[in-house]
């Protein structure tokens, strides 16, 4: 296809292109990422709306297509365009497998339409007469392109025109038929049809890259025996702990072996204590690699069994991926060629300051032979995928080559375009921009340190609207095992349930770290660090019995808050968020909406969060008439989820009070009276 | 160059790309029209700022260049761009001569910066020793791309960081010499450099397409005696009168012989009486077409004399350059392949619904024809060209093929790079933006239906800040021959001042259509038209003596607001223009200023209007501390370069009083005090 920038920045002589003769301009087709450098993102099976801004000089009628096909189908499957306002033109088309696709517009000036349109306003009995000629001619060159009845029945209609002597009035109905249109209209002149230069690409992900829910865990830590290390067994016996609470994704933290060398103490020490365990993502010692699991937590065959328990549970395994190595990953003696020697011998460990990773080597992505490199790193995806592993955790992309990003995951997702990735790059703005349009399927967000009303408005408006809508999915962790964030060291149970309500509501994707998160564990390393004490990075933990929830064990109520999110649609995508103002600084409010269909009609789900684990807060919340197409002096229900309790609101304002010792939130579904309906017409 | 839709939207194998080595990113190059389909418009001998987001994996530091080359040269001159934050580097360059030039940018990972950002926190002995060693390597291959002097240089310079077997500090010391790492610098390792695959064009115009103060008047109304035909002697004699005005662009409507055949008549009667000249617009007749000139005008040496005298005085001629037929212009006859003829010999005539141009045939764009036509249509720009006329106002261009715009212009701007062109299209906004986009120099605009505060503000807002700054450029017009708009029918000489000031300090491009303007004329063909009575397109008018100003004449006027529009540089642009809040909904207040030095300091211009006609208007004023780098509470002097008054003013809120019988507006240009400069810095 042509190019932008081939078009005409010089011309060379002056003698126009053939293609200048084409009237019809298409002067955007969105959505559109970096004008098409990289695909937007989209779902199979959900219809994607493209936008076409079209027009042609003067008067004349367009028709305009939307073109796309999958990236294994070489010709394109046309969709007609409507025309809606300000040359705006719309069409749908619905990607239905996961995959690559690729869509463009084609536009043209149709004189069978502009001929329809121009004679339905003339009157003048000799301009009528004159017209109804032009028709003829017109009607014949679709005849031309016809064939079979369509072309005797075009033929016919052009005589009828040609020989009709009789009143204009009977003329003008004869040439505006509409079935004859409809005819004419299936054999179009395209010779002069304008193709937009760039085939736009577009990923289609299966549903869960928009709508999950993710349980990290330590694997190493489900024994039932303090001091044991936990084995992939254990999990298999913690799963049903998982599933019940509503998770879909259950996420390890790596699994290979572990490096001895420069290995990690308790508390990130330099030196080890005998017993250490050392840090899982100091991957590779004489047991084996990348591609291999950690004796102690059993052998491949157990992993694959998990997989397939979990996912007989309704829970995905998500592996984490970390390319680095520890000193004595067998790739280093293997492939030293990989990694940058320094003129003393050694290589530099890895820093993503001011974190000092000791016992870590990184790879060298120039090395001169980064072509294999590059197969093998591309390899242990293939490798897990081949176990059963169908979403990825990548551990610090941004250290790593992007352009090795987007060659991987783009090869891997055309085999496999199921398989999902999730970027875990907590650094600045336009990095973590770039890897999601390189191809991440989900990146980690700012959420953990987002906590004020103003913050999570502006930042949750930013994703939800801004132009990373198109290619970037949030996923949002109240806390990681890297971070504890400062706001969860002190406010207790209710902070943990707070952030808990803002993250599930706020993002259709979410997850965190348990059982550190349902069991408030919220001691930092040190005074003000982000690190927990005790972490398990360095060391086994034991959580207790897990599954006889602890009194004050959040499980239950996450249990209840993914419930909810699996049963309204509205809280299982982005787009509608929107934010209402409230009069008191610690209420926050907003609302999810969704035009799908459940069981009860369309689904609105409006949530309030006391930001303030302290104190009760109440507040007045004015709501937007023309976001949640309400009229101002409606009765409506509002249906707190969470509670089972039953209000009737009126208008727009409402009072609400919400004490953190009962519950954090108000997650209202709202429902519309039937009486009240014509208002919402009148407000849509 | 590659394009970013042929960037690996589907690799065909599994082998990466040679380019994919290349760590740095460049993820967009600013400005950018439509990544790079179209021209960004700069000024010639003007800095033009570009910004590139770029940067890498991992904590390594990137070289990043601005590359740029004028068209006529093949390869790209370079400048160092430098960072500022947020991953964005800015760098300058300026187009010296009108033209269109080219720019890109290039970004490497550099080791050798890497190297001494690295060294820079080394505090361990040890580290320093490696790294002096590791610099040593870095430096020697520096050396290799070097030669003589600076081979020398650096070869002893690492030979010194590999010898020195003393003390880290002062290792570390030689190893960051600044003096040697700039002959380091010179001579970087651009191997694996990252080009932003898209050369962006630019098109550099000379001043005035950005600043310009137009005056429209009809040659043939210009004789001394009433009811006689006006010639470009008699335009001479006035030439003086436009120019002591301040206007620098004298615009004629077409000056061609005027068809016989379906000639209009007064007031755009469809029948003629004797002596009826018709519209100018109908182009062509027995004397001739688009190159010719209305013999009761004068010949064509006339024209030049008449160019000649007028660039004498400060003032370019601009022609309008409307392309259609009188029913008898040469060319119907000469070329009936050109027209589209309907069945009953007829060409249906022009119309602009709902204007009705019966007196016109368009051109056929797609005639089979469409070369030899389109030659012909940009024949006529190069004839008038060689006559001495540098700017053209286009008549309609969007009833024209868009694509024929883009041809025409880029190849007669490759020949005549100072030519501009004025889109006249008062149509719907994303047409109006393409002719932008297609090349023309400046654009019509809707400030003609804009008049309230609202509107303005919105209408200013997005005009010099919206997508459109980097290639729309808007003319602002209070009245032409088409529009006499409703608001200036009643109001008097106040409304027409206070328009004339809000174009005048709104946009620096503006215009308007004398004598009727500064003579007031305002009685419309019937009630609610924005037609003329007796409008000058079908008849010839009689403005009197203009040289002896009326008593109510605005000449004097409008002399000053022009003379202070040269005199301020903030008003010769629309980048800076911020607008304040009033509380006075008839109030309006913005700002314009610019870092250019004028002999008595930076330039800020700050426009109070009374949008009010009728009555005095007052209130107060609050400015923007952060937009005009004021202190809240500093003493600053405001002039009235209107009225010459002076007044001090203290902190951001001040109040006025505006009476449109004396004056519509303070135009204060504001002088911070010395003693205030303090304040300023620390705003700035």
């Amino acid at each position: 296809m042509a190019t932008p920038s081939s078009k005409r920045p010089a011309p060379t002589d002056l003698i126009p292109n053939e293609e200048d003769r084409q009237r019809a301009v298409i002067d955007a087709v969105l959505p559109a990422v970096d004008a098409g450098r990289f695909a937007v993102k989209a779902i199979a099976g959900e219809p994607m709306r493209i936008q076409a801004n079209c027009f042609t000089d003067g008067h004349d009628v367009l028709r305009v297509m939307l073109l796309w096909r999958p990236e294994a189908q070489a010709t394109m499957q046309e969709v007609e365009m409507a025309l809606d306002s300000n040359d705006e033109w719309f069409a749908s088309f619905t990607p239905e497998a996961p995959g690559r696709y690729f869509y463009s517009v084609a536009a043209w000036v149709d004189h069978f339409e502009s001929w329809r349109h121009e004679l339905t306003r003339r009157v003048d009995e000799e301009d009528i007469r004159i017209a109804a000629l032009v028709g003829a001619d017109l009607i014949d060159d679709a005849a031309k392109r016809a064939k079979a009845t369509d072309q005797t029945e075009l033929m016919a209609w052009a005589r009828q025109l040609r020989q009709s002597g009789g009143e204009a009035q009977a003329l003008k109905a004869l040439a505006l038929d509409e079935a004859r249109a409809a005819v004419a209209r299936r054999h179009p002149d395209r010779q002069l049809a304008t193709q937009f230069p760039i085939e736009l690409p577009l990923v289609a992900d299966r549903e869960r890259a928009r709508f999950s829910t993710w349980y990290e865990l330590f694997p190493r830590s489900t024994s039932s025996e303090p001091g044991q290390h936990g084995s992939f067994k254990d999990v298999e016996q913690r799963l049903p702990y998982v599933a019940e609470m509503g998770f879909d994704v259950l996420y390890f933290p790596p699994i290979h072996p572990i490096g001895r060398e420069k290995r990690k103490g308790r508390n990130n020490a330099l030196t080890t204590e005998p017993g250490d365990v050392g840090s899982p993502w100091a991957i590779g010692a004489l047991e084996g690699g990348h591609k291999d699991v950690l004796p102690e937590l059993g052998t491949m065959e157990d992993f694959r069994s998990l997989v397939s328990k979990a996912k007989d549970l309704g829970l995905e395994i998500a592996l984490d991926i970390a390319f680095q190595c520890a000193p004595d990953h067998p790739e280093v003696k293997a492939h030293p060629e990989w990694f940058r020697w320094r003129p003393d011998g050694t290589v530099q460990y890895a820093e993503n300051p001011p974190k000092k990773y000791q016992d870590i080597y990184p790879f060298n992505f120039e090395t001169y032979d980064w072509r294999a490199l590059w197969q093998e790193l591309k390899s242990v995806f293939d490798h897990w995928i081949a176990q059963g592993v169908t979403i990825f955790r990548v551990d610090n992309p941004h250290t790593k080559a992007f352009p090795f990003w987007e060659w991987a995951i783009t090869a891997i997702k055309r085999e496999h375009p199921e398989v999902l990735f999730l970027a875990e790059a907590f650094t600045r703005p336009k990095v973590m921009h770039r890897l999601a349009k390189l191809g991440y399927s989900q990146s980690y967000t700012y959420f953990t340190w987002r906590h004020t009303k103003q913050e999570l408005t502006e930042y949750f408006t930013e994703l939800s609207q801004g132009p990373g809508k198109d290619y970037f999915r949030p996923n949002v962790w109240p806390n990681t095992p890297d971070i504890l964030s400062e706001h969860l060291h002190a406010g207790g149970r209710p902070i943990f349930a707070l952030r808990l309500v803002l993250a599930a509501t706020l993002s259709s994707s979410y997850g965190l770290y348990g059982p550190a998160y349902e069991l408030l564990d919220n001691v930092p390393r040190s005074n003000g660090s982000e690190e927990y004490l005790n972490s398990e990075k360095y060391q086994l933990r034991h959580w207790g019995d897990w599954d006889v929830a602890r009194p004050d064990s959040l499980a239950q109520f996450i249990a209840k808050v993914n419930a909810i999110r699996r049963a309204n649609p509205a809280l299982q995508s982005n787009d509608s968020l929107r934010f209402f103002s409230t009069d008191n600084d610690q209420l926050i409010a907003y609302s999810k909406q969704t035009d799908k269909q459940t069981a009860d009609g369309d689904n609105l789900i409006l949530s309030i969060v006391n930001l303030d684990p302290h104190n009760p807060q109440s507040g007045w919340v004015t709501l937007d008439a023309e976001a949640l197409k309400l009229s101002p002096t409606s009765h409506y229900e509002v249906h707190d989820l969470l509670s089972d309790q039953r209000f009737t609101w009126q208008g727009l304002r409402n009072f609400v009070i919400l004490d953190p010792r009962q519950t954090p939130a108000h997650v209202f579904r709202l429902r519309k009276r039937v009486q009240d309906e014509r208002h919402f017409d009148n407000f849509a």
